[in-house]
């Protein structure tokens, strides 16, 4: 706005460039240990991920985060067909009465549903705009999807009959809507891309495998793309999805010591199969109700990709999911055009040696904008290795490498350039992990009694393991007091006798606890 | 229905097979010249392309058809990225608002819009079901977006201060609602997934050329992969996007004679940027509103697709886009276990071959149908090659090669066998191609009189070149009287001097008109 305003005065092309400059390299990031919350919702819109939009809660997936988005969607699809399922599409519109088909259901998602009553505008008879067309009601409303199980499993209906007609192992990439009151971007927003797999098995067997099946493919996407590390487990009875026998989750840990559920698998039973009586005849001729599953990502792995590794300066991308992996800039002090030329002539011979070798490179040789410039903008977008080559490189036959997991920077041969990045950004992949990793174990506690708990939670300690005996009551009791919640029952947990922190009945395993977003 | 009814009754598993096998077999398409449109509506159903859903005029697209459908967006993203675009992603709601600031585009879509005004539901008052909740109304509605001018350049405006913001290259790959009265799927769906192209530019040249540039990207593509001729050319003032000061498109002739148009490139002026004050300061300093362009394809593509080249036996697939390319039967007439083995152990080794060589190749092993019942089904899908090996062609070294377009089959050697496939996909993409383009050629005429087109038109002649006055009324008169529109005015039409075939008005050039979709 203020940007506009000057413009309006001021036509000196230099004095709009410095602007534009200061618009662009003025990260005045709010740093983590400041303010955390305000640290990521700068650093989102800073770093051209996203913004929102003029629609309360949503957002806007602005190029740089979409690109990264786009590359999150190519590998979950591939391992989603490598694991035999294939991709189909369903209405996004959810006739009201399909939901209070399932009652769980309809009680979960009720309170937070974008409703279609009508479905034509005229023009208002001030002629001013336009105003709903009363005449245009819909019979019965409709809902935009917050999920699909309720209008896939209907369609199911009409595919299924026989034992041969099974599995049926379906994937859908789409946008959803929850009218959530309190939005952030990735993390919790009005709309939301995701993907939503949803399976019928002749088997309850069958149907819990496929739901620890989708919770491993997600679980070793986090820790093998995102270098992200996660903990698997099943949600107690009170978290999980609303029509679910049982759900399973990934947990991830973010720098501010909450958790941020990243991903969950659901084994439905055979519930949708007998709101919408989707029934099959078995080998044997047998009548029986179909078992599902459901499964899902979304844009909020977005929000967790950022929070998960990113410092004061900007974003930390993992390289298997950076948009650019690695940046050239060519350095020209001297500004001598015939420098100039040879500088750029090597840097294009390099920047082709990385593009054959598979890198996503950018040769950024824009002339409008200084070196230092664009150090920082790729250090606010997280390009994992930046870089630079001057006239003296050309004498010496080097080149300047810098990370951007480790902010450090050396000077190497130009000798296997591309075959020296390749290692190097398989290498701050694994230290991106390894850096969550040991963050992770620095930020996981146990808790021995309830006063030792609610002194962890205070001091923001991350993961808690503890005892706990296994009711609702203890548990709710435990979020109201402490706002932590049981994060999951995860699957590797040891058996250990033990008592419950708040209650003292005796438990059989310890939980693991968080406050989480 | 009738399936699960007598699935109660009789519990025989040969039975229930037998049943199985004559739903998937009996393709019982009405042909072509009986009734086409009845013919479109079986086919793309029996061949588990699409299905009507519960939703009144949305669609199911069933795996295949999504298969088939993902090839597209493949081809078509990496053209877009080849041309310097990127993608991002727009909110799914309008705020009504929005749509009124443009006059011609709200006029256009006022009328088939799906409009949210609550969000949320709560337990109805008997307890049964779920009412809106009539205390959760929105302070203004939102537009479930048809398109995504509006809200995408209400957003441009923030990102566009300075000359170096452009141009702005963006696409997004979304789902849209058009409220339409009479549906068909694929053709024309109350909701459906397409591609929105909407570019900034500085000079209204520029944008021009990108209009230009990208209905060239969907005429290459629609030619190229879709073995579809379509006609580029310009659309009347009456036919333009309801806000654009030039549209351009490519038209496709169908087996009726009928025309679809099948995607459309618009300049868009400085109207968007005017209804939302989107104004860039020139390298000269000057401020001046920015010029827009937007294009689409959607799903209306498969049902190009479809009509462009399917015959009574099914669909016929270009390869370049069909999901599966080539199938291998193995047949084994005898049921002798060791011979079916050996024919299963040269499937598999020829299977190698072809995935080596790049093909989409399926070996359909099952022995629960028989070769029969798959040749029928991958006649109706419209699998391009597929082969049959037998016992007999292990003793002789020999496969058998059908091709669905020709419906056509040879005996041939199993030498090369991967090369000669990969040659014949060519031929069979290039023999699709030129049959439709025959078609075309022989659908085509001229009419030099208004009687001579009337009786063109009545045959459905398929494209009509007539000389118009180019006036709006003689183009309503014509549209009335006969069902006619004016398609496009080609690019490439020569400048011909004669009269209007309705007026007697002298016409430089001729227009091409046809009935449509």
């Amino acid at each position: 706005m203020i940007l506009l305003l000057f413009s309006f005065i001021i036509s000196s092309i230099n004095i709009l460039q410095i602007l534009y400059q200061t618009k662009a390299m003025g990260k005045g990031l709010t740093s983590r240990s400041e303010n955390y919350s305000q640290w990521y919702n700068e650093l989102v819109v800073k770093a051209d991920l996203a913004e929102s939009s003029s629609v309360r809660g949503c957002m806007v997936i602005k190029p740089y985060g979409y690109a990264i988005w786009e590359k999150m969607q190519a590998v979950l699809d591939k391992k989603f067909k490598d694991t035999g399922h294939v991709n189909a599409y369903f209405p996004l519109f959810i006739p009201k009465s399909f939901f209070s088909k399932e009652a769980s259901h309809v009680e979960g998602f009720a309170k937070e549903c974008a409703v279609v009553t009508h479905y034509r505008l005229k023009s208002s008879p001030d002629g001013k705009g336009v105003v709903v067309d009363e005449d245009a009601k819909l019979e019965e409303e409709l809902i935009v999807r917050p999920t699909s199980e309720t209008i896939i499993w209907n369609t199911y209906k009409n595919w299924i009959q026989s034992y041969r007609d099974l599995p049926l192992l379906i994937n859908q990439w789409a946008n959803v809507v929850r009218w959530e009151m309190r939005t952030r971007l990735f993390l919790r927003t009005a709309e939301f891309l995701w993907q939503e797999g949803h399976t019928a098995h002749a088997t309850s067997t069958e149907a819990m495998a496929e739901a620890m099946k989708m919770i491993h493919v997600y679980s070793d996407f986090a820790q093998d793309y995102m270098a992200m590390p996660v903990i698997m487990g099943s949600k107690t009875e009170s978290e999980r999805f609303a029509g679910a026998l049982e759900t399973y989750t990934i947990e991830a840990l973010m720098q501010d010591g909450k958790a941020l559920q990243s991903g969950t698998s659901h084994f439905l039973g055979q519930n949708f199969a007998k709101a919408f009586d989707v029934k099959f005849s078995s080998k044997e001729g047998v009548l029986d109700y179909v078992w599902a599953t459901s499964w899902g990502v979304s844009t909020r792995l977005m929000g967790a990709l950022v929070m998960a590794h990113s410092d004061d300066n900007g974003l930390i991308l993992p390289p298997k999911l950076a948009p650019i992996q690695a940046v050239i800039i060519p350095i020209n002090k001297g500004k001598d055009p015939d420098e100039l030329a040879k500088v750029l002539a090597k840097a294009n011979e390099i920047y082709k040696q990385l593009k054959d070798a598979g890198v996503d490179v950018k040769l950024d040789d824009r002339d409008n904008q200084t070196p230092g410039w664009k150090f920082a903008e790729y250090e606010l977008k997280g390009v994992p290795v930046r870089l630079a080559i001057g006239p003296r490189d050309l004498e010496n036959g080097t080149i300047e490498i810098a990370r951007r997991d480790t902010l450090t920077k050396e000077i190497s041969s130009q000798e296997n350039i591309a075959e020296k990045i390749v290692k190097l950004l398989d290498d701050i992949q694994t230290n991106i992990f390894q850096k969550a990793l040991d963050f992770r174990k620095n930020s996981t506690h146990e808790a021995n009694s309830y006063e030792e708990f609610k002194s962890l939670v205070e001091k923001k300690a991350g993961f808690i393991w503890a005892h706990w005996d296994g009711t609702r009551e203890t548990e709710e009791k435990i979020k109201n007091e402490t706002k932590a919640t049981i994060r999951c029952i995860p699957f590797d947990s040891p058996e250990i006798d033990g008592t419950c922190i708040v209650s003292g009945k005796p438990s059989k395993r310890k939980a693991l606890f968080a406050t989480s977003y």
